[in-house]
């Protein structure tokens, strides 16, 4: 297929590109951390410059009970489909900073990859998405569907404020679906969409003995130790059978179906490969799953931090006041996070070990598990445009992971969400060294245009395949 | 009683012996801060110009791999018992300074009690002993038993270099008991001595999984989470009645006699009002056993940090790969630390869960439990003195907390050590605003001279009662 005018200006900006993206994830746009908070205003502003600069109208930062939404549009194309385009400036916190070969906010390439926080999730895929808008209004002044676009600062905090701004705007950002940047693909080496995510919900829980830390051979005998109290409870969460023993926890979980379970086998997944990729030395978790249905079929219960007591070099003989934990689920169809939490609130308050108080704090945020129809055009449009690029049919597959968004846009908007985005899952985002494919920058782009292209070849909302 | 010529000497000195103490707690002897080893040099030096006021000979700053021993002698009343006085002239760290109400190096009276750092811990209860041989070698010029001085500067730290010192001057050390000035005394307001310490050995260890941080949707279900694995494997370490459940803990401890057990029970102990000391909701521990005993007669196995994963604001969704855990288990006689920590490691292996590896590193500086012969006649003879200074009998108590000394003195030179100090366990050693009351000073000094005047009247190496 020969390149169109928009392609052949994209292979000519690649270095333009790529600039965009490194002077992007230089900011250290992290959503969690007070600390970062001008931070965020500067990645905020930036991307409003993007935008402009991409020819986009309306562009706008937009305030929120957080960190704002940065929005534009472009509206000239009637009769045409309207896509509401999706991605997230803020990124993870850069921690453990010392297991980072190059720092993280100094974006660095090697290797036909461009290393550093936010790179992959989701710098790298909004630079693709505007590129490929960029590459229509800088050519032609025009593009061939309509865009709404929608780049939130909380993605990584659970996209805390986005529903309530989804809702307030719903107005303005009624659209026939979302198209998102966010939600990396599953392999670099398979054309792959993703047709489910699934849900979370997080608390964090205090477990409290004495007032004051307490020297170990004055008092160690005499009361309660709080890590000790800590470890027993979370260990009550598991059954040997790595099944949560939360009463209530798998009360809305439907079982899978016995084809959903077969299409599952036909997943190409090397569970060998998988384990050396991730340096673990043995696959584990619930009995009687096999490791694809226990990430995308299953709900998880994971402890995300733990900390008491002393941790420098050394010993230092002390029972500490307190032990703290953090715990995540991942939810399934039907599972409500507020639900999942008073069930795991309950149980951690009928199993407090003697001697010690626990408490509980619920995070904000929590996100319903969703799942795309297999019909929805869009979705079968981005299937197509992958099959192109791949040379071999496209393989819908599930997300272990959450994307709230799909929920929210579904409850708010009454449209699904396609996720296209050319991150992949083996990038390291959330962990030290996070990198995003240089080569995955240059298709993308190429994949969004033509997408865009296809789409408007369409008239009004896209038809169901 | 009348008093001796000695005791009013020193009832006389009483301003003299507080200035002493003032100028010596005024050095920030803090043996574990490098920054402070001009002040460690002279704590020993003001220390050593002490003793040479006192009329003691042979004194010497001795090195040692560490920080010096000060030590001297008396050595002229042949036929006398000879006693190895013990005490240390290091002090812990200030920090944190901002909760000291008063600079911690500026000694200040208040309320008849000395504030500052070192005043309880141990420069007052030196003081203590010093000022009873100079209230013998100042008026009469002579003692009436044999006494060495040992007096280190690392027992904050371990007493990391005392056994090599002791061990290779142990011709010069040799003596029929220790009389330690060091090892706060259990209550103010009883007479107390303490016949027994327990020992104590550490560890660390460190479980992990993948190679690196995981994300918790991407990956949960499929690989194991080493902060689960953590909190599983230290659950394991206790049954549901608090007890031990590593094979081979126990194995060397000798059951409490019924005789034991009866003497805690004389103990006045309000547990209700200890727990209201600590600010502890609850008793909890081994079952089967009383607050006393499980501090004073069982050994125990304590987690005194722990740490992984995401500690900061708000959620991270990571899977960690690393936990870790430090624990230290109070000993009680003949339970040897290397033995004790070869159980627990083979425990830990062995109940290491799937996923995951474990490793552990054991911790230099174990200790011996240690415990006097109720019989030792040095130790009667305190008794003895604290019946008549606080006119009702003398509490044999035990102590929950390790002193190195005991073993050391025990195994090196083939003694007991018998602790005779003036300081309190509520003066907040090892915390801001360390106290020690003045009324404590004055009677230390008498009780020591007594006891010196009594172990004078014996003839050769101190019977048995």
């Amino acid at each position: 297929m020969s390149r169109t005018e928009q392609q052949r200006w994209a292979e000519a900006q690649q270095d333009a590109i790529l600039d965009t993206l490194r002077r992007f994830a230089a900011i250290p746009s992290v959503s969690t951390d007070p600390a970062y908070a001008a931070d965020m205003a500067r990645g905020a502003a930036f991307l409003a410059s993007e935008m402009e600069r991409c020819g986009l109208e309306h562009v706008a930062v937009q305030p929120t009970a957080g960190h704002p939404v940065v929005s534009a549009d472009w509206l000239h194309a009637p009769g045409k489909p309207t896509i509401l385009i999706y991605g997230h400036y803020d990124v993870q916190p850069p921690d453990p900073l010392e297991k980072w070969r190059t720092p993280p906010f100094e974006p660095k390439v090697a290797d036909d990859r461009l290393y550093g926080r936010g790179v992959s999730d989701d710098k790298g895929p909004v630079v693709v998405a505007l590129s490929a808008l960029a590459a229509f209004l800088q050519t032609t002044g025009s593009l061939p569907v309509n865009v709404k676009l929608l780049i939130e600062g909380e993605e990584e905090i659970g996209s805390a404020h986005l529903d309530a701004f989804v809702a307030e705007h719903a107005g303005d950002l009624a659209a026939d679906f979302v198209l998102s940047a966010d939600g990396a693909t599953w392999r670099a080496d398979l054309p792959t969409i993703a047709v489910a995510s699934r849900g979370i919900c997080a608390l964090e829980l205090t477990v409290t003995g004495a007032e004051k830390d307490l020297h170990s051979g004055r008092h160690g005998g005499s009361v309660a130790n709080p890590l000790q109290a800590m470890s027993r409870l979370l260990a009550s969460l598991h059954d040997d059978k790595g099944a949560v023993t939360v009463e209530g926890f798998y009360g809305a979980v439907h079982p899978p179906t016995a084809e959903e379970r077969r299409l599952l086998t036909e997943i190409p997944f090397d569970e060998a490969e998988y384990l050396r990729s991730v340096g673990a030395p043995e696959a584990a978790g619930e009995t009687g799953w096999t490791m694809l249905e226990r990430n995308w079929l299953r709900p998880t219960l994971e402890l995300n931090g733990l900390w008491g007591g002393y941790s420098g070099p050394g010993s230092k003989t002390v029972i500490p006041s307190e032990a703290h934990a953090k715990i995540t689920c991942r939810l399934v169809p039907d599972q409500r996070p507020d639900d999942i939490l008073a069930c795991i609130e309950r149980h951690l308050h009928r199993y407090c070990p003697p001697g010690v108080r626990v408490s509980v704090v619920r995070e904000p945020g929590g996100a319903l598990a969703v799942a795309v129809p297999p019909d929805h055009a869009g979705l079968r449009l981005a299937m197509q445009v992958l099959e192109e690029a791949f040379g071999r049919p496209t393989l819908p597959v599930r997300m272990g992971a959450t994307v709230p968004i799909g929920g929210i846009f579904r409850h708010r908007l009454g449209i699904e969400t396609v996720f296209f985005s050319f991150a992949t899952s083996d990038e390291d985002y959330h962990a030290p060294n996070e990198f995003f494919r240089l080569g995955r920058l240059r298709d993308g782009v190429q994949a969004w245009i033509r997408y865009i292209e296809l789409l408007g070849q369409q008239n009004g909302p896209p038809k169901a395949a």
